[in-house]
């Protein structure tokens, strides 16, 4: 069992993981602000050039996973075939950064309190937010090409997915990893599915067989049409 | 008509105004990173301390109106009623963003171009955007309080609306300033408003007094119903 613990990293360096446990230690010992790079390799026992060959600033070993998540997430996306449906595409994708977290609540929790108290460290988070965005975006804009709206409704339903997928991931952290992650983060994707497509929300689940008919006028807004099917169905 | 242009500015004291105008000259001329407060405020003519009474920092001087059009916005969204439609009012209040950039073109159109040159400037805006993001979220939270998902949902249409608005005030920038900004961002966020109700988006304009009758499974998700609806409409 320990030497499984001890690969925990999946082919990180250890160094690397040395660095971030020593950082993190600093940080909830001292506060963020009073930790330097040099009381972190002082406890790591390392050169500060070991530090920047893994980490640009102090911020990025605050984040140390993101940029292994942005290229599994690009790398996902680039796997994909026309035949995804691109909705549904972009929330598998968004799940993997929920995973990502999930695979270690204790780091990810004291990560969290830490970000809220910095902001520095808050716009950085944001800047990360946005390149995640930025990655969707792009998938789904090559998807919608041949859409009118298609670089529109590829930026929208990004910022929708990140979104949901922000709200299910701070409502996980607020409960200190103790909800179960991805249950929360699909109720949350569900919602975006259910408004741009691309998600079988079942309308009920008791009479299958059953036949709804709505009748409308042609000039009638199509979210008040979907609202009277809402409201015929009982789901509303 | 001089003295119409010299009040401009709507209540903002013409030092301000100075130093806008001369950073902004100094940052076409020089380069963002080129260019000092001492530099500045030796162009405008005033001492140090003015610049930092009106300013932070130097980015600050880079997105002078955006403190007053989220004050603005948020006085909008606290003006409401209980009978305006959620969707809608948030969509009402992004608009005070576009008019904002609207109201001076060229200077929009010159600050789009240094912010995509500056990395510190993109990380400035994205922190911008991300407090009316929160305004609109905050609004539709109180909205939405009654409801099961009321947070989920009021982050999600939050992040729609900021992605349509700023999808459409890129275009707008794209284009030097010379579409109809608020045909744009009309047409932006009808796309929302359709996705998530609120919005009389007309389905034909041609037959208003067609009758359209859907028959589908009761069992058959949401989004193929509307898909369904659409395609019948040619609206897909």
């Amino acid at each position: 069992m320990s030497s499984e613990k001890a690969d925990l990293g999946n082919g990180k360096p250890p160094m690397r993981d040395a660095l971030v446990a020593a950082a993190f230690q600093l940080f909830l010992e001292r506060g963020y602000e009073q930790t330097t790079v040099d009381d972190i390799v002082a406890l790591a026992g390392v050169g500060r050039r070991s530090f920047f060959r893994y980490f640009p600033s102090k911020e990025d070993v605050v984040f140390p996973d993101h940029e292994r998540c942005l290229a599994d997430m690009t790398a996902f996306l680039a796997e994909g075939s026309d035949d995804d449906e691109p909705v549904r595409r972009v929330c598998d994708a968004a799940r993997l950064v929920l995973r990502m977290y999930a695979e270690n609540p204790t780091f990810s929790v004291q990560r969290y309190r830490l970000t809220k108290q910095v902001p520095g460290l808050r716009a950085y988070e944001l800047s990360v937010v946005w390149r995640y965005e930025r990655a969707l975006a792009e998938y789904l804009r090559r998807r919608f090409v041949a859409r009118r709206d298609g670089t529109l409704q590829a930026d929208v339903i990004a910022a929708a997915v990140v979104a949901a997928h922000n709200n299910a991931l701070r409502s996980w952290l607020r409960s200190d990893g103790q909800d179960e992650a991805s249950a929360t983060v699909d109720h949350a994707l569900a919602y975006v599915q259910s408004a741009f497509g691309g998600a079988p929300v079942p309308l009920a689940e008791s009479q299958p067989e059953d036949v709804v008919v709505v009748v409308s006028r042609r000039g009638a807004p199509l979210w008040r049409v979907v609202q009277e099917i809402e409201s015929t169905l009982g789901r509303a």
